[in-house]
């Protein structure tokens, strides 16, 4: 039977929000711009207001909802509230389920969004029928979804899966995070880690590269290094390899840890395709132990781009 | 109400087993030396003939025993069956579980040490009540049991949770591990990891110790080193400090991961006591994110070292 339920992917610029039928379909999609909202009520009630729209634009009663799903950053789970989100504009701890639930008579859960991706990727991706198996979202950050015997993994206080600050330099030397750490995952293998890795090896080489000629060193993105690489830059391509070796040989301690089915990425880093994956293939198998070698598929999320992460958020309350 | 349960810590030296009631009490135990059954069917012979006398020698039938928990390297909770053990007499895959109990007529669950030793703190130590924690083994590797929501991680396969395997160091310069890898935590922060270490620093410097007095440097223990920290040798404290570097480094990423309550150290070289504890105390509170800071207490197990084992198997089929 045809049920719906409404995804709303909260970002630090815009939140996108849509309906979504239980077949995976986004049916209509909206935005608004998440900084223009400085009071959370605000924001709660232009957000409300503008999906209540979206669901009566599309002929349906809200009783025809069966709830609302939410990723968002430092989004805790287990107490409905968003924690201490840096890039968000309301500070402290922001009781974001109840104000939504409240203004729409509808059950609502929020969660981060690579949990999302990952129960996005369980009920309509290519996890479907799968119960252990992790996401990593590779953005400007890098976050995860860790699933466990059909469940999201939350731990304790509801925020666990923080892969992307578990280190891949533990020399005290790495890279600078916005943690405050040095040497988390993130620093390498996030586009923004990509852009480090180019802007150093521009810096420290004289290899002739086509990324030399982009008129500002510090705004080359990942995508500039995508280009270079397809048009056969010899530094791109080693700029991925890195990357990609940095982030499969963590992938193998991961596997280790968890022993999940399979490992789903995700995000835009992703779109730099076998430049990227060859590599993290190729150092995952080599730091496997024996007993999982030539066992884990990597692979890159089958789902729509652009209804991914609203997907994701309407399936914490679709069964 | 009492109940009883039988526990087999199946080493590779030595079985050990025991019948315990569900108060946490070993009320018998008795041992076989595993080595000398090169047979797997009179190994399980043997053992649960042993098993009955001891049941019976304690005025109760089998009828009163509710089942048998076997803690054993490379053990398969899945599948029951021990999977290419390097350190034991049987090759190939061993259906340990089903022999058992075909010969004993009680249920019988097996699981690897690691994740007796978690199940054993879950329900008799100090984690009871706790839902979400992690035990590390320190013994001649590095083991680990994890629990998440009250349950033991096994993962797709069974296998999850072998933390001692995920690295501390990337470079692939790194400690060569029994594994075949190079920077597995469990080179450096074993028993044996320690003795590696002390050889290292001895041969690396002159500083003088009294490790370096020791008849043979090959032979050093880590009861060695913390017998010598205990007399004021400064570097006995040089290598318990970079061993509890590493360990605590290690933990922090083990946090990010999985937002456990508490971690819990376990096996021989926790019998390093503050030497160890210090060092990994604070080595994790500097590579935890903030919102952990301060909240992760790391303790050593409080289970009584000689029974610690046969409780922790009985209690997996204790509720």
């Amino acid at each position: 039977m045809k049920s719906y339920a409404l995804g709303i992917d909260l970002g630090g610029t815009d939140t996108k929000f849509g309906l979504v039928d239980n077949q995976g379909h986004v049916l209509r999609c909206h935005s608004i711009p998440t900084q223009q909202y400085p009071q959370i009520e605000e924001y709660c009630d232009t957000l409300c207001a503008e999906m209540k729209q979206l669901v009566e634009g599309y002929q349906l009663q809200m009783t025809d909802i069966i709830g609302i799903g939410c990723g968002a950053p430092c989004a805790n789970f287990y107490t409905g509230c968003i924690e201490q989100a840096s890039n968000l504009p309301w500070k402290g701890i922001v009781p974001l389920a109840k104000l939504i639930r409240e203004r729409m008579g509808l059950k609502c859960t929020i969660t981060n969004d690579a949990n999302a991706a990952a129960q996005g990727e369980m009920i309509f991706g290519s996890a479907r029928g799968m119960k252990n198996f992790i996401v990593i979202t590779l953005g400007t950050g890098v976050g995860s979804g860790i699933v466990i015997d059909g469940k999201l993994l939350y731990g304790h206080d509801g925020f666990a899966g923080e892969l992307g600050h578990c280190k891949i330099d533990y020399s005290g030397n790495g890279r600078l995070c916005g943690c405050g750490q040095r040497g988390c995952l993130e620093t390498y293998t996030s586009a923004t880690g990509v852009a480090r890795t180019a802007k150093e090896i521009i810096l420290s080489t004289n290899q002739p590269t086509w990324l030399r000629d982009l008129p500002d060193i510090d705004s080359i993105t990942s995508k500039d290094v995508f280009d270079a690489a397809e048009k056969g830059d010899l530094v791109a391509k080693l700029i991925f390899d890195y990357t990609g070796h940095l982030l499969g040989t963590k992938l193998a301690d991961y596997v280790h840890a968890f022993s999940p089915e399979t490992i789903i990425l995700f995000g835009g880093l992703t779109k730099a395709g076998h430049w990227l994956m060859n590599p993290i293939r190729q150092a995952m198998e080599q730091n496997l132990l024996p007993l999982w070698k030539g066992k884990i598929p990597v692979s890159i999320s089958t789902l729509k781009d652009s209804d991914a992460a609203i997907l994701g958020a309407a399936s914490l309350v679709i069964e």
